[in-house]
């Protein structure tokens, strides 16, 4: 690709130095004109800079958009759904959010005419892979730039002497290094990167953004009720709320326990092991939840499903395949067990540790009935149980006759 | 199976009042000898009052064995090595010890020349096909009595009726009904029915016999590390320990931590619901510990096979197929894995927390070098990035170009 | 349960010997009303026979339906949408019929009242499973009689006996044993039993009813073309038919070139080892065809998907599972699948080889530009491969270069 | 990498106008010195005129090896023991290969001090990511030369002019385009390319070279037998062979009988779909004959653990992640269940199918006391059929009761 080539580029665009550089880099570089896009996920910064900055270097088309409740409704809510972990651990909360900025990005490309996109993520990390692959699902022919991947401004100083060269302005707290680099939005704050890059050293009080301390939160627990529908929260507290702001809210009831940290190190898509810090308070609390109101209303085959696809499903979403029909064909399969996941969760939240106290369910498939170690007046016949056990443990008796005693091979 | 069938059975005795009332009912019911297996699991009883007993109900051949060793290295290592976790949860602690209980009383029957064996599990839990499955797998021809699901002491009154017509001694706090069932080894203590059988109602503090709760336990973390060698923990803060030692200090520190802590409705294998209180304090710091490891020396797709097979596996542990060869398979595979899993975790514990706060190993495969943001020397070229991403894109925008935008079918 | 407890039950009645004797003893036992259920499934008897018999047998709630397309469209299409095979050979011919029977069962127990539903499988198979699993997951208070394992007519001898003391006529043919039991509908034909016992002596020529051998077959191939829809067949040879007639087309086809035998050594459910030989002419030819039409059609990680999941859904419907939730999640994620599976296949029939010579589909995914030898006018960039291979290795360089070489562990 | 890094390169040579047009092209760019390596996997050629051309060529280390024996045993055999078709249909005949071509170039390269390696495989294919793979896994810092992606010889014209301008011979049968291109050993042959890109048409049969077709087969079958131990076969018709005869005498069997054709879309690694005729006569013989000894020999659930992890073992093998942690801990699975498969299969080949007519074994777990329709003596109860039916069935029972008829969710 020349920079003749690129006509309109849609440009995922924070407002920050870095995709001001980018930005700029961009026109200058493919002479071409710069769309920008600038979207509120919950991120917690203000996007009117933004506007003010695109419009100083020249963009005539601006695009800011508050994307919070479509983030968690369709993409938040249909993760959690699945109960998805990645290695066991990470929330996704950068991940999911990958998906919808390059969405619209396309849209916008669709809308204004242009045929490429750019982002400003770098060339050794999972952003890039994620925002590319729902670039190119949705939108087959376009044109894509990453400027990490190809610019010679491969050094701090030289991005800055970039910036000044176009005076592009520098926040004074952006002279220096920053000592690692965050990406936030209203599932989660990451931090990765420079202080944080020796898996043996435990990470400084000072990067976590989102949460005060288990240490630091209060001495007395928090009692909450969370409601689902058909496996998605609807209220807390028994009080109705749209996705974004029940998310909002249970990240403030996180954050004031200390719910949420997580300090791993993971594997990347790109072949590379690295070390984030995660927060993820609401989220925390949510899988808790869902999974509390799963334990009564699912079906003992259809969680086990569930939890035997989940690794898969949830490293589709880490490595970028949202936009994939194998996550489609999973998705599908994931929402039709939902149905009946339907009820109310108590939880107490109490410095770091979400705890399920209580779960109901007018679907519930618990009986006390059945289960009591009283008198269950025929709810269950215990002699069953024998032939279930001799059947199931024919082939095994079948094997040891023919010398594989204890299952041996 | 008729009374004359039987010779001699081996009893699964804790020289508790329900196995003692066993123990006389079999004498009575199938006039046969009666040899008794009492095992110290780390279950925190005397084992000296079942050879009393035992010896006052004529018994001639009692075994009495400290199995804790075995039940450690043997059984409970080999499944942390998976991850285990039963729907995403429970941490297998009772299904673990069941097995092992099985297969010495049937080395027992082998050794005595019984030709049946005995447990008291009921007839409506996971424990009778854990024993059975185990019983059948190793002695096909063994004859099964599950007292449980054929005698007629259907109620509290009756069972000690029985006793007191045949002077089996009851303790005064078996009088009355217990208010819950307990279960207990080294792994853990699980408490469930009657009180806990609602699963919307919190359980009382008073069912936790075993850690002291998050509110309880000390405001300031206990800092310590945990070393592994080929997927197993070998030294506490530097101390080698062996396997039963090692996990009965870590369950002392999760105790006085507050770890440990499980509330869950579970899914039995019978096929109906079981709400269990579960307190796993040792078990809970090594998954931690374990995943800690593991994340800086296993290899990423090494990792998610094991992710994507736990499941399966747990599910093979909690149905009660320890020895089958499904479970030999998998734990060659997971045993295969664990070569290189070989380092030290440090750890924070604080109040039901335990967060992995370093990790280091001579094996690892975490390269600082290629991961970090600052200058690699070559060690990675993020031009290769564009390649693997439009490999990867390749057929979701031939997919695209066919009409199915987004990764539609 | 007591003979007092049936009311009325609801019989799968063939109309042969065992089931008029099923009808007998039901009657004579339980003191009950029997009502009659024949369904036509395409095993190629006709059905008034049945009527004739159930009306002399005092029967006055007699049903007889025709099924067949019922059978194919709702059962053996969805089946076929995710090329299920058990144990990668047998296309479970026998067990997708058995919900089918099931379900009208139920049904008719609704209609008229009854409050037991009665089957005429054995006690060692499968099917007693199948038909059961149905029976309580659609009505979950239903009674289920099974004669065969509670009667004492144990032998044929007896059986006999029990038919001449009852007035049931005996076919001439059915004096003597049957040297083998068969199941048939119009998916296919399983033999099994008696002289086919021993797996290591082939079955003899007589046992094929429903396909000429290959070696009668015609010397020269018969080509045709089947479309799909979505993933169904809906026409061959240009010619659209229903489902029952299409599969009823594709039976007489494979019938005359001797394919579709089967000659299995396979696992049931109830824990022992069997030994089928299975006519499944027209099935075998549908599943070649699937796959052909999915290798132009389906995405590869949705058809890795699938290959994946395949082995357990197709062992759900061996089981007996298809009314379960599991069963129907896997649908939902397989139907998903197949939403572009249209076009056209030509296949050759052989001499028992079913070969595939074209793929045609309007959604066909196979890129003659891309995959040529030739020149492709930049619609793939060789380059992008590089990377592909660098990122794809980079987890196996860094484990090699930690002494793990050739991807040890 | 630019012309100056690489010193020695080990070059995978067949002797053809390819490959020496590519060892001359690095003679002449690099200026540095290449090492051939030529080896008999049983493509069925003569090696001896490499050696002679790569004498003309000036190279001074020349290796020639016949590595059939290894091919069989260490890496057909154990892929065998899987089962493994990739995509459901092919038997992997060239993705084997691979590995063992690049593990021979790396040990010949460290032998030689050689600090590159070089194949022939073009930058659209699956091969040359099978070589790269395990290149990079044995040799982490080896460089890796694939002229195809990086020379601008892209037309047919311009190779034969630089082979021209070298004075490298051109087989008169070389000079115009071949129709198609092809691979083999000793495993398989495939075609694929040009004349055979268009799915649509049927491949001719001269594309054939290595099986008759079922139509020129002998009119009457043959009969074999196959001796298999833990896995492997080792004997045809009770006599012994080494594993490359072995494999050679089945190629001979099945190219008579019209065996082993197979015309499949397949998904390639790099992302487009391509279309390959393959005959792998032997191979599917032995592939009919494993499943045959297996179905008697393996318990169900190691059988079914075994086809479950089937299609990602040969996604990983068609991959070229032969040398990989995920593929040895599949092995280690695989071969785990493989101690008792060890028994005689006997076998019909008549026109192209493969017919199993006869399986025995030492090890069997067919019981033919258990599984008769005749009297068992006690062998099966038919009671216990109930308990498992009813309790396989609870969680059925217990969701229709909740309103979920028929597994509903």
């Amino acid at each position: 690709m020349t920079a003749r080539d690129v006509k309109k580029v849609v440009l995922a665009y924070s407002g920050g130095l870095d995709t001001s550089v980018i930005l700029k880099w961009l026109q200058t570089t493919y002479g071409c004109e710069v769309v920008t896009f600038t979207a509120d996920l919950g991120q917690g910064e203000e996007l009117e800079p933004a506007r003010r900055k695109a419009e100083q270097a020249g963009v005539r088309e601006i695009f800011i958009e508050d994307l919070r409740e479509t983030f968690v409704r369709d993409f938040v809510f249909p993760m959690f759904r699945a109960n998805a972990l990645y290695e066991g651990q990470y929330l996704l909360g950068t991940s999911i959010a990958r998906p919808l900025i390059a969405q619209r990005q396309i849209e916008i490309a669709e809308m204004t005419g242009a045929d490429a996109v750019a982002h400003g993520a770098t060339g050794k990390g999972n952003d890039q892979v994620r925002f590319e692959l729902a670039y190119y699902a949705l939108k087959p022919d376009v044109k894509v730039i990453a400027p990490w991947r190809v610019w010679d401004l491969t050094s701090r100083t030289k991005l800055l002497a970039f910036a000044e060269a176009h005076q592009i302005p520098i926040a004074k707290d952006k002279r220096g290094e920053a000592p690692f680099s965050v990406d936030a939005n209203l599932l989660h704050s990451s931090s990765e990167g420079k202080i944080l890059e020796d898996p043996a050293v435990e990470p400084d009080e000072s990067v976590f953004q989102r949460t005060i301390s288990p240490e630091q939160a209060p001495d007395r627990p928090t009692v909450i009720s969370i409601d689902f529908e058909r496996g998605d929260p609807v209220a807390i507290d028994g009080t109705r709320m749209s996705p974004a702001t029940l998310l909002t809210r249970l990240n403030a009831l996180g954050r004031e326990n200390g719910i949420g940290r997580l300090d791993l190190v993971e594997n990347r898509f790109v072949g590379m092991k690295s070390r984030g810090v995660y927060e993820t308070p609401g989220g925390t609390i949510l899988l808790a939840a869902h999974r509390g109101i799963e334990s009564i209303t699912l079906d003992r085959e259809a969680a086990h499903l569930k939890d035997q696809l989940m690794p898969r499903y949830a490293e589709l979403i880490y490595n970028g395949f949202w936009f994939s029909p194998e996550r489609r064909m999973l998705q599908a399969l994931i929402d039709e067990s939902q149905q009946s996941v339907t009820g109310q969760v108590r939880l107490k939240l109490y410095k770091g540790n979400v705890i399920v106290i209580g779960r109901e369910s007018p679907h519930s498939l618990y009986s006390m009935k059945v289960v009591t170690f009283e008198e269950d007046e025929g709810a269950y016949d215990q002699v069953d149980a024998q032939g279930f056990i001799k059947l199931n443990a024919l082939r095994l008796r079948l094997g040891a006759m023919a010398g594989r005693r204890g299952g041996t091979l």
